[in-house]
C-alpha cells in the first residue's frame, strides 16, 4: 500500500529530475465537448521522455542503492515506461534493456535507443515481453523496474496529483487513462489524501478493460482476450495492488475505442496544437463523448499523459 | 507606427478570442544548448490555429466594421496567417478565400479547409501568390488582411510580447522567428516600452535574410533570391512599417539554416514533445548553434512560434 506520505517524499526526490508540467485552458474550440464545465488539460506529454512515466522511474532509481544497479535496469513496456527507464538508466550510467511488444510504436524505440537503451522485441502483449524481461533478470541478476505495480513507481505517478491540485484549485474532476493501473493509482491516491471530494474518472480502451472488469467483478481477474491495439493500454491483469487502491478511490471508469482515441488525437492536434499518443488522447476521447456523472462538474481536468504523432498526419 | 497602446488595446479586444498561452522550462535535457542562461520556451504553437498568426487576424478582424467584411476576407499566405484569417472568417460568418504558394503544408492547407476557407495555390514564393491575392480584392471587393504590415495586425502580434513580460519577470532575451517580420514589430514595441533593456533577436533563414539584409544596407531593399524552403519564413521584401520599427528596436538578426531549424524540430520533439513547425523551431535552432551577445543573459525566451509535424517524423 501507498500513502500520501509516499508521493511526498517521491515529490522532494525527483524534483530536478523532472518537470514540473503546464495546464493550459482547453478554450476557443471549433468543436467542443459535451460539457458546460470549464476544462482544463495537464500537459504531461511535455514531460521528459515524452510521458509521467519519468517520474514513476526515476522515483524508482532514485530510492534504489547504486550497488542494485551494477548489473543493468531491466523493464518490459508498451512504450512510455521503457523509454523512462531508459531515461534513467542513462542518468544513473548503467545500462538498460527494454523488452517491448511487436506493436509498438517504432519512434518511440528509436528515442529508446537515442537514450541508449537495449530494446529487444518480444511477443504481441506485454504479458509475453515481460516474462522475457523477468527471465533476463533471473539469468543476470539485473534489477527490474515493474511499470505499474511497484510502489515507488506508483508513488512517483502520484506527483502528476499534487501538481494539478496545486495548480487548478477549483478543480473537481479528473480524468485519467490507464494502461496497467499505476498512473492511476498513484494520483488517487494524492487526490483522496487532499481533496477527497474531486471525482476521480478512469479511461480504459473497450478491448482492454482491464480494471472495469475487476470493478466489475468485485475482485482481481485476468481478461480473458485484449482486443485494443493501442500498446500503452493493453494489459491483461493488473496486480492487487493496482485493484485495491482502484477499487477504493476511483469513482468511475469509462471505455473509449481505438477509433474514438485516434480521432480524439486528432481533434487535439487540430484544436490544440498539441501532438499527443492515443494513450494521451483518450481522457479526450472520454470528454468528447461525454462522461456520465460529470453533469455538475465546474472544472475537469484532462489530462494528456503521453506525447505521440498519431493525430499529426 | 505603432505604440504601446494599440498593443494594449489589441489585447483587450483579443482577450476572450485567443488563448493566453503557457511557457515551460526548458530543462531536463539530454543534449543541451550552449549557454549557461535559465531558457524558458513560450509555447505560442498551442495557440488556437496553431501558431500566434490568430491574435493579429483576430484584432484585425474585431477592429473592422462588419459592413466592409461582407464580400469575404481574402490574404495570401505561407501557411499560418492564412489558417488564423480562415479561423477569424468562419469565427465571422464570412468566406476566406487564402492564396498560397506551392510549397505550402498540406496539412496547414487541410486545416484552412477544416476552418471553411477556400484554398488557392499560386506561385512558388509568397510574393506570387500575394499579387493573386490582389487581384482578387480588386475584382470582389472583399476585404485583405495584410499578413505583416497591417498595423493592427503587429498590434496584435505584440500580445505575444506583454505575455512573456508577465509571466516571466526576470526574462533578459528574447529570441524571435522572422518572415515577414509582423511578429517581431509588435513584440519589440512591447518590450521596448515595457522592459527596455531586454534584448530582441530576431532568427531569419539564410536562404531568406529579408530584414537582416535591410539592416545591412541601411534601408529597405528586395532579396535578389530567396533559396529557403521553409514556406512560413520566406519573404523577398519586408514593408517599410516593419523595417522602421525593426531597425529601431532590435538589437541583432541571426541566421539559421534550413537544415538547422529541421534539426532543432526533431530536438524539440525529443527531449520536450513539443511539435513545431520549421519557424517554430528556428529560436531553438539559433540557441543551439550559440547566439553571439547572450553571453551574459540570465535567463532567455525562445518563442515557439508554430506547430507542426516536421519533426515527428
Amino acid at each position: 500500500m501507498i500513502e500520501i506520505a509516499d508521493i511526498e517524499a517521491a515529490r522532494q526526490r525527483i524534483a530536478d529530475k523532472v518537470r514540473h508540467t503546464p495546464v493550459t485552458a482547453l478554450d476557443q474550440l471549433k468543436t467542443r465537448p459535451p460539457t458546460e464545465a470549464k476544462v482544463s488539460l495537464k500537459l504531461e506529454l511535455l514531460q521528459v521522455t515524452g510521458s509521467f512515466k519519468a517520474r514513476g522511474a526515476m522515483n524508482r532509481l532514485l530510492a534504489t542503492p547504486k550497488e542494485e544497479l551494477t548489473s543493468g535496469i531491466v523493464t518490459a513496456s508498451g512504450g512510455n515506461h521503457g523509454l523512462a527507464v531508459a531515461r534513467s538508466a542513462y542518468a544513473a550510467g548503467v545500462p538498460a534493456t527494454i523488452f517491448v511488444p511487436t506493436g509498438v510504436s517504432p519512434a518511440k524505440v528509436a528515442k529508446m535507443k537515442a537514450w541508449e537503451a537495449k530494446v529487444e522485441v518480444v511477443g504481441d502483449e506485454w504479458t509475453v515481453s515481460n516474462a522475457a524481461a523477468l527471465d533476463l533478470v533471473a539469468r543476470t541478476g539485473a534489477i527490474y523496474f515493474h511499470p505499474f505495480a511497484d510502489p515507488l513507481v506508483i508513488a512517483g505517478q502520484g506527483t502528476v496529483g499534487l501538481e494539478i491540485l496545486d495548480d487548478l484549485p477549483d478543480v473537481d474532476a479528473i480524468l485519467i487513462a490507464i494502461g496497467g493501473g499505476g498512473l492511476i493509482s498513484g494520483m488517487s491516491t494524492a487526490i483522496r489524501a487532499r481533496r477527497p471530494g474531486v471525482r476521480i474518472i478512469g479511461v480504459e480502451p473497450t478491448g482492454s478493460p482491464t480494471l472495469k472488469a475487476c470493478l466489475d467483478a468485485g475482485r482481481l481477474v485476468e481478461l480473458p482476450e485484449v482486443t485494443s491495439k493501442v500498446p500503452t493500454m493493453t494489459c491483461r491483469k493488473t496486480e492487487e495492488i493496482n485493484y485495491e487502491i482502484v477499487s477504493r478511490n476511483v469513482d468511475d471508469i469509462v471505455l473509449v475505442s481505438d477509433e474514438e482515441m485516434q480521432a480524439a488525437s486528432e481533434w487535439l492536434w487540430f484544436e490544440m496544437g498539441v501532438a499527443a499518443d492515443l494513450s494521451g488522447a483518450a481522457s479526450l476521447a472520454a470528454l468528447n463523448k461525454g462522461v456520465p456523472g460529470l453533469e455538475d462538474a465546474k472544472h475537469i481536468c484532462a489530462l494528456v499523459c503521453g506525447a505521440g504523432a498519431e493525430g499529426t498526419g
